[in-house]
This record gives structure tokens, sequence and C-alpha cells, in this order.
């Protein structure tokens, strides 16, 4: 059998070189049966014709074909499916159609789906103006030393750190670079011990919450308005959860009320407002909470990106009574699709979230790991922490301008730092739908209900991110929402 | 300012190139703030002698880190720590010492460490005879096209797909391939929101677990002796938790109490004999959940590995009632570090862990979605297979040829497949004893205890894999095994 050359296309929407493209098709072909053992191939010369490809392009899809065992080359009569290609499993015949027997929604009870993507449109990067928050901007990122340190964390030399199990242990060479380079920036000084690696920030979260308040006569106190995601692992935790009203300089320590046992914090940065907590009220939270016998977790989610203001320390480097346990992320300063974060804590707390996480996962991937630890330990993380600073320092600068030129009204803080603003529509506006008007203007932008806990939230904030909008476009964008809202 | 070359080392035990060495040094003396802004470093000829390198290979880690600014190039007079180079973050004192004031003892509770790592030692390659199971081979692992997805997949074109928070989604190009390639050839026709992608197999038996399980009033069985992470998991779940005993044969279905809610059992290749659940038994449990209002989570983790015998029906291609949840995983067939696998089952349940994993962890990294999704596509990995598979052929052969050559017995199954043997001991002896003396003797071996879930255990069973060590090493380590049993 010969396969006639009218069995190849290439596909428009393919992905991979045109070399690449050809291998997959022949491979495909064997793996689904079409192209049987002994089957000849179309010369390289009639096949690249009949693509329109170079005839290199497919003699080089042919050998690495050939190396795979996929095809043999006899000679100068050709290429053939060989003997040994692999061969399409038999299948069963399918299942008779499936009787429905199981009562789901008795055994499963009501769902409860994350908020996380609340608002949030799968293709924003179809939209003109998207002020969304938390995606990578590949204008800023450093792909190229990226792929350099992927390539050097899947050689030979880091082969056992990319394919082991490791069980419940994480790379000791990225633990090393985060205790000994990063955490002393916030002031924070710590053992390997005292560091777990997580899935991203969320990972870390309820990974704290699930170790502290698995027993739901345990209180957890979070900030209001705050981080609908932590709500969510609290809901799952089935605790209890009392709201702390937040201000112009985030939490206030004397809200928080007696019975505590874990407070949940963004000190550095208030999630959404960009609240900075003054260091006077840091020491309050801090006394308050030995007094009270509470513990803190302060995500710090954001603070590698600030720029422009002298950071304050860490409500973890000023703690002396081992009560904070901080959370770190790379999701803004590399990219979230990452799922790069830590938890650092005192010893017997890591160990025991250390237990958790093997229970659930493991360990996150180990070529994730040992890819960041080579990104970082060579430099390429802080030039990239530069640029992005640079970057975001004058797309704020751009935005705080159009915002007051359209007498739109911040509602959070407006100094340096972060990568949105938090504001504040008219009295009365539904943000929920000024978003959905504006996206047939081609802007996103984030409402701000999902940020509080009550039913009785206020309708009228919506937060506006400029992490993935070039600063040229940033001024029509917050034009169109100001008109949508006059419209309104 | 000058910088003297003595402060130049490169260390012996450093990682990537000489170039790399060389940059990753600077950016860290920068950082670290030895080296000030305006400091001029050593002529890249004094620094090429001083290191015993070749010049271009300092003058290319100067260049590097000029594009970067670290330094800055200045005409003929040399290279210059850049004005605008990366400070060195101003770091606070550090706390005094910590007091310890919280009792974490009374608050974690008694610490249940995970059973993963138990028998495991860390340093398992620096024995010539290790016999540890589940870890990647590099011998068999094709590094090369491995590493050409990874590049694709950290590409411009792939930029999103590595990049974005996808919240709870997964990359629809696995899930696709997945359910058109991997699903069909166990018999299984899912749809893509039947799909779930997870962190391993781990991950995806602690997903179903909790999803099926969180009311501790239910009940759960499991294959004794039987997989101990899963006892791990259902343990920190606190449900209740029935073992069924299991022969030559796996789990036998009429061996399984009524009453229970959900059965987990490894029919394809029962952990750890081996045992392959004949077709009317799989017929008869499915039977038997319908009859008992019981579900049955199928951990299908070795399949792809197998040869040589037509392989059964997965339970879950013969499920026409919709009781059966499938789980897989890469972790066998690409390398365990990955931690990638997936759950198949009803859209109800499969909605119901998505929601929990997206509280837990949001969805597995990006690149690592994708870096599989090429490298399965491409067929790399239909080729990587049929190489693990006559590898692991041969080195069974040889090991049962050895294995009876010295008397050992077999306790489980000896047909093809799988990575493992099973093994019996003479009645009496304690395995962890003969572990411990054989690693004397440079020989790893896993003692069979932990696979038990009573106190009682049997201790004269044990385990020994080959997927770590080449077939030449076999018969001298099963030589060793059996010196150390006759001096026992």
């Amino acid at each position: 059998m010969t396969i006639s050359v009218d069995m190849f296309f290439l596909r428009p929407d393919a992905q991979g070189t045109l070399q690449m493209q050809i291998r997959q098709f022949v491979a495909e072909g064997i793996l689904a049966g079409r192209f049987p053992p002994g089957a000849r191939l179309p010369s390289s010369r009639r096949l690249a014709a009949h693509l329109g490809v170079s005839r290199i392009t497919v003699a080089q899809a042919y050998a690495d074909l050939v190396a795979d065992d996929y095809l043999s080359a006899r000679g100068r009569s050709g290429f053939y499916v060989s003997e040994n290609a692999p061969r399409p499993h038999e299948i069963d015949p399918p299942p008779a159609a499936v009787r429905e027997t199981v009562d789901w929604a008795r055994l499963l009870g009501p769902r409860t789906p994350s908020s996380l993507r609340r608002g949030k449109p799968r293709n924003w990067r179809d939209f003109r103006y998207p002020f969304v928050y938390g995606q990578a901007d590949p204008t800023l990122f450093d792909q190229q030393n990226w792929r350099a340190c992927l390539l050097m964390a899947s050689g030979a030399r880091d082969f056992h750190a990319m394919t082991d199990d490791r069980y419940e242990e994480d790379d000791p060479l990225l633990v090393e670079y985060i205790a000994r380079h990063t955490l002393p920036r916030r002031g924070i000084l710590a053992r390997p011990e005292e560091i777990l690696l997580t899935l991203g920030a969320q990972n870390a979260l309820w990974l704290a919450a699930t170790t502290l308040l698995a027993d739901p006569r345990r209180c957890a106190a979070i900030e209001e308005p705050g981080y609908p995601a932590l709500r969510d692992i609290l809901r799952q935790l089935r605790c209890r959860v009392l709201p702390v009203a937040t201000g112009a300089e985030g939490l206030s320590p004397g809200a928080v009320p007696r019975g505590v046992d874990v407070l949940f914090c963004t000190p550095s940065h208030h999630c959404p407002t960009g609240a900075t907590m003054p260091l006077l009220a840091r020491r309050q939270s801090l006394e308050a909470a030995e007094a009270g016998d509470c513990l803190i977790v302060e995500d710090d989610y954001e603070f590698e990106i600030a720029e422009g203001r002298a950071p304050l320390p860490a409500l973890k480097s000023l703690d002396t009574a081992g009560r904070v346990i901080h959370v770190g992320s790379f999701s803004k300063s590399l990219f979230p699709g990452l799922r790069l974060g830590f938890l650092v804590g005192p010893a017997p707390f890591i160990a025991a979230a250390r237990d958790l996480r093997a229970t659930v996962l493991r360990h996150p991937p180990g070529l994730i790991q040992r890819a960041a630890a080579h990104f970082l330990s060579l430099g390429h993380y802080d030039a990239l922490l530069r640029r992005i600073q640079r970057a975001f320092r004058e797309r704020r600068e751009v935005m705080l301008r159009a915002v007051a030129e359209h007498g739109l009204q911040p509602a959070g803080e407006t100094a340096p730092g972060g990568s949105s603003l938090w504001m504040r529509a008219p009295e009365g506006t539904d943000t929920e739908a000024l978003a959905r008007r504006l996206r047939e203007a081609s802007v996103l932008i984030e409402p701000g209900r999902p940020f509080f806990g009550t039913p009785q939230a206020p309708g009228h904030y919506y937060r506006i991110a400029y992490s993935s909008i070039p600063a040229e476009r940033i001024p029509e964008g917050i034009a169109r929402i100001a008109a949508a809202l006059r419209a309104g």
C-alpha cells in the first residue's frame, strides 16, 4: 500500500513549525490506524510539492519519525510505516448509553462554585481596553531568559530535580534562594524548615486555613471588603468568619473582635483598595494577637511590584511572638499560570502544612521549582521586576491623569504601587450593569461587589487594573468608562 | 572604586555554563550591595585570566549584564556597575529572637506525617542496586523532544497558555488529547466536561475522596493490602474505612461489605501485588455497586506501561450506570515530578471536584499542561511508552530468572506488565530489618508493611521494582537480597 499524497494536509490553525506539523500528522495517522505498518509514504519531493513546503522540511520530519521508529527508510525505495511503529490500540465498543442511576444533586448537595471567575470573561484579550487584574503582559515578560532557564532546568544536570517524586519535599535550591534573597528584602529571616512552597497564593492560603481552622468551632476574621478567593476557602472549611471593616489605612487593629483564632489580612497592600497599614497599626496588631492568643496570616501578594515609596517591613518581620504566617507569590512578578507561591511560618506549623500538602498533591512540579530557582539566581528576576515597576508606574500616572480629567473618583489608595485602582461610581450605580455595557465598547472593568461578603454590599465600586493594558490605550479606555457612567 | 579581581571565584558545585556562573556572581554581588553603582569591574582579560576561563566567556557574561542594565559599558574604559542597577533593598534589623508564645502541639494536635516517604531514602541514586519504585529513568526518557516541547510551550504562540490565570479551567488542548486518544485506548469515551486535570494521581484521589466523603458518616472500602497514600487521604478526611482482603485476582466483589458508599480499587494492576481483576469480577463489581448504591473510584495508575498481554478494558469503560470515577496519571509514563494526572467521571461529579480544585490550588501550571499536550500530540509520548515497555519487559525477565535462580518467592503476579514484583520472604522475616541490612550492601528494597492497614500486618513481604535499575545490575542485586535472607 502506498499512502496517497492527497491524504496529507496542513491545518490552518495548527501550532508549531511546518516540520512539526508534518511529523504530527504522520504520527497521528499511524496511531489512528489510517497508515498501517508497511505502508509506503509519499516521497519527500512529492509531499513537499503537495503541501507547498520545502523538500528539506519534509525530509527532516521523516528523519525524525525514523529516529522514533514510526517510519523505516529502505535505501532508495523510500519511507515506510515501520513494522515496529506504535499500534493503534484495539478499542472496545463504546458502552451502552449510560443510565443515570446516581442522585448527584442529593449526594453532592448544593453547588458552591468558586467566585474566582466571576465577572471575568475568558476572552479578555479580545477587548481593546482590558482593565483586567492579575494577568501577565507579554510586552514586559522576559521570555528569552525564562526559556533559557527552562532549558537548564530540563537538561541532564537537573534531570532528577525535574523528574523525581519528592514526596513531601521542595527543591532546596529554590527554598534557599527565597530564604537568602527574597525574604530578607521584606525584613524576614527564615530557615528552610520555616518555608513551604505552594501552588500559588491560593494554595498557600488554603493550606494555612485548613491547617489552622479545620475545627469548625474555630473563628477567622477577614477584611471587608477583601479577597473573594479567601472567602471561598473559609466557606469550604465551614468555620466561623467575622468581617472586619477596613478604611484608608487598611484594617484597624481596634476593629478586630475578641475571640478570633486567625486573622487574615493584606497589610502591605490591602485587597482591593491598595491601602497600606501604618507601622503603628502593625505593632498594635501584633500586640493584640499575642494578648488574644490569635494567629495572623499576612498575604503579601503584591509587594515585589510595589515601587516608588520605601516598602514598610512585613508584619512577619516585626513578629517577635511567632504568631505571623506570611504568604508570598510569584503570580504577579512572574506570571499567575506558574502557580508558585510560598508560606513562611513557625517550624511546627510548616511541618503540619507540609504533611497536608503531601496528602493533597505531594509537591509543586519539580521543573517549575527549578526553572524559577535559575531565573531568580541568575538575576533575571530582579531585572524583570524593575521593568514591571517602571511600566506600572508610567501606566499608573497616565491612568490617574485620565481619571482626574474625566472626573472619575478613586476610592482607595492613589500613591504609587500595585497594579490597579479601586474606584467609586456615583451612589446608586450598578457597576455589574456598567461592566456589561462597557463590554460593548470593548472595555473590561471589574465590578466591586464580589469583594464584599454581605448580600447588602454596595454596588457602586469597581476595580480597574493596568497590568495588561498598554499605557497609550489607557486614556481612551478611561474616557469610555466616563462616557458610560454619564449615559448610565 | 574598582572591584578587585580577587573578589571573584567560581564555586566548584555551581550549576550552568561558566558564562552563567559569572553572570550570576556579578548579579548577586550587586543585589547584595557588595558591588555598588559606579564601581568598575575588572577587565574581561584580567578576570578571564584570574578565573582560568576564555576571555570571550567573560565578555559575553558582561554583555548580558549590560543588556539587563546591571552593568554599563563606557567605551574603552571598561564596565561599571550601572547607576540603574537593581538596588539592594534596605533590610530592617532582624527581629529580636522570637519568643515561643504559641502552643503548637495543642493547637495542631498529634502530627500525622504522610506515609509517602516511609522506607525511601532521599539519596536512592547513590545505591548501586536501587529496586526503588516510581522514579524516572534518564536512560529511557526522551529528554531532547521533551525540551523541544517545553520550548514550544514557552514560545510567543503559547504565551497565554503558559502565563494565564485560568481560575478553574484546564488547557483545552490537553483535555481534548486525553479525550480523543488516551481514554479511547482504555475503552473510555468521555466529553471534556467529564475530565479534570490534577496534580498527579495523589491529587486526583484526594479530590475524589474529598468530594464524595466529606461527610464523616460516609464509608469507604479499600484494598488490603493497598496503596498507603490513599489510606493517608482517608485518615485525613476522618471517614469510616473498611479494608477488603485481596487475592491472586485482586479485589473480590463478594468480599466488599454492605453499606459502603465509595469503593477504591486498582483493578488493572493491583497495588502492590500486580494482580489483574478478571472481566467477570469487573462486571460483578459494577452490578454490586448499582445494587448497593455505591460509587467506585478506579485507580488506573500504571496501565500505559503494561505490555505483552491485551489489557482488559477499564472498569470505567464497562460502566453503564454512571458509577465509576477513573483516575489516570502521567507519573509512570512521563515522570512523577511532572505532577500531572486526571479524573474522569460523570459531569456533576467533575463540576464539584473542579470547584474544590479551584479553591485548593486553581489549576495545574499552564506550562506543564501545554508542554504535555505537545509531547503527546507530536507522538513522542507513544514512542517513549514503547521504549519503556521494551526495557521493562527485558528487566522483568532478567529479574524473574534471577529470582527463580536464587529461590526467592514472588507473592504476586508474575505475568508481564507493571514495574515491580511483590515478594514474600520466609515467614517470620522482618523485611524492615532486611531492608536496613541491604542498604549496607548498596541494595534498596521496599518493606511491605506500609501497604497494610492493620497493626498486625505481616512483616515478611517486600516490593522490588525495576523502573530505575539497569538490567545488567539486576542479577547481582537479587543475589545480594538472597544472601541477606540466608544470613537473616
